[in-house]
């Protein structure tokens, strides 16, 4: 039995996750911006997650998860299910401890992503492009491989990586009176409100979703998990549904989630971009739509915005 | 007299500029990226200064000229003629210190451009888009007002400050084989390679610069300034002449400039955008495309390369 595996982390979980990474992950700088705190009316903190490993802050879960598997376990290899960020993450984190990686992905994924996790030395196993068929198919390959399944959100040892961000970006910017998040399948969500939880319970944790895929803000208010069905949102990170592990954590520690419009994860994604200087992915311009929409008011405050990632093709822009 | 304004900086110049603009520039930070590494065959470090004040190192420049001003001097404010970033810079930089700035540009510089400028509190004073135009409405604002010119590089004070941004580097990466850095009028250049002969002796100073723009390339193998005429490239902040400060320190302390081409510099900003997430404008990506190009062979060693600056229009892509 594993404690890191089969629990909620606690600091001393998490403060174990942020030794496994070091070595592999980068510290990611915390950037902030004069422009942007004038238009929010709100002192600023970019956490700059986009600069991570693979584009994302899902290499910390992936390697985290990796890297705290026993070696017997670890030499039968690693297996998920994705299209996207944590696809690639885990394709990484396997190859720097030198294990398999076969990842499930729908025949339909578009070629670069498909390159990029074949890139990092998974390999790939195509399926229909359906729920049922991604689960299905996997099955089959841990039954085949014998290798660990690694889901993207719903799993603590994924969870207590993803909280190194925060606990990195409360050490540099000590005194945050709120840290914003985006909230897909809740992941990074949950690491960060264990971090904020554990480290400065003082400090607000706030979730921006995109109304077009509010399955999480209708989660907390119903008080279970309601799945996402056909969401639409440029957001393409954020189309999953809160994981089960993951949501009694943001139930109990995540101050509200709000919802923000199309128009303005793009407007806010190009102030990134122009005020900033970093490419962000839409997911990633989330909270600072709803900064700048008001969904939120902590005008006069010092908030933090960990930019998930900056994974976006530059020959498809929004603008 | 004073010699920070007068003399080729020393080490305790620098080390002055270092303090003068530390409460007001960023310390920037350095990024690498594998993708790049396996690209070149070098250990690139990336030092951001793209993500400096106005989104470029023009800021360190602007500061420490003005914040070396005496106060009596300083009230009467300071003028450039510019364009560009340092129009920008300086105009940040005299805000900061509470003085006036006039920055003299083409009645047909774009929009945006002026915007920016006067964003930042500068008046603007327009002239006819040529060269005579602008020194002459330049000389006859300096005799109006009183204030100082400011040149954005053939000045020392502005030289010791381009040189903050390598003793930073060179603080954080230790050991660095080479310093690579693009060259328009050569104040970063000539500011690289003060920092890197007081500092670190055994690094390499080597300048890249657009096949399309290559006085600076000319001027060194000629041994005198040789103006740029017609200069095309996409490098739009590389089309100026060297300065005559600048000049000798290059000769001095450069080891060679190399010429890349237009398709290359393209190739390196798209290589820098997608693989480390930072929007950098074609100026910035020359050293890299001379690395790409094997205009410098650096195999096998350690390079830092100075991403000069971030501003680009994002709706005037070159892909």
């Amino acid at each position: 039995m594993n404690d890191d595996r089969e629990q909620t982390p606690d600091l001393e979980t998490i403060r174990r996750a942020s030794a496994r990474i070091a070595s592999y992950a980068h510290r990611t700088p915390v950037v902030t911006s004069a422009a942007v705190d004038a238009a929010t009316g709100v002192a600023v903190f970019f956490k700059c997650e986009n600069l991570q490993k693979v584009g994302a802050f899902k290499f910390r879960g992936a390697v985290n998860a990796v890297f705290s598997l026993g070696d017997e376990e670890a030499a039968r290899g690693v297996a998920t299910h994705s299209s996207g960020n944590h696809a690639q993450a885990l394709a990484l984190a396997a190859r720097l401890r030198g294990i398999p990686a076969r990842v499930v992905m729908p025949r339909t994924s578009a070629a670069p992503k498909k390159a990029a996790v074949a890139g990092y030395g998974a390999e790939i196993v195509e399926c229909e492009p359906d729920l049922a068929a991604r689960e299905s198919t996997l099955d089959a390959l841990l039954e085949r491989t014998g290798a660990v399944a690694i889901h993207p959100y719903d799993d603590y040892r994924i969870i207590a990586g993803q909280a190194t961000a925060t606990v990195e970006l409360l050490e540099d910017v000590p005194g945050l009176d709120a840290v914003l998040v985006p909230v897909g399948g809740g992941g990074l969500l949950s690491g960060t409100a264990l971090a904020v939880h554990h480290l400065s319970p003082g400090t607000r944790v706030i979730a921006a979703e995109p109304a077009g895929a509010d399955d999480a803000f209708r989660s907390l208010a119903a008080g279970r998990i309601i799945p996402s069905q056909s969401p639409r949102t440029i957001a393409d990170g954020l189309l999953t549904s809160l994981g089960r592990r993951n949501f009694p954590i943001i139930q109990r520690h995540v101050e509200r989630i709000v919802t923000v419009s199309e128009t303005g994860i793009i407007h806010a994604m190009r102030m990134i971009w122009e005020r900033t200087k970093l490419i962000v992915e839409p997911s990633a311009a989330v909270p600072l739509a709803a900064l700048l929409e008001c969904a939120v008011d902590l005008r006069g405050l010092r908030a933090g915005i960990i930019l998930s990632g900056g994974n976006v093709d530059l020959d498809r822009l929004p603008w």
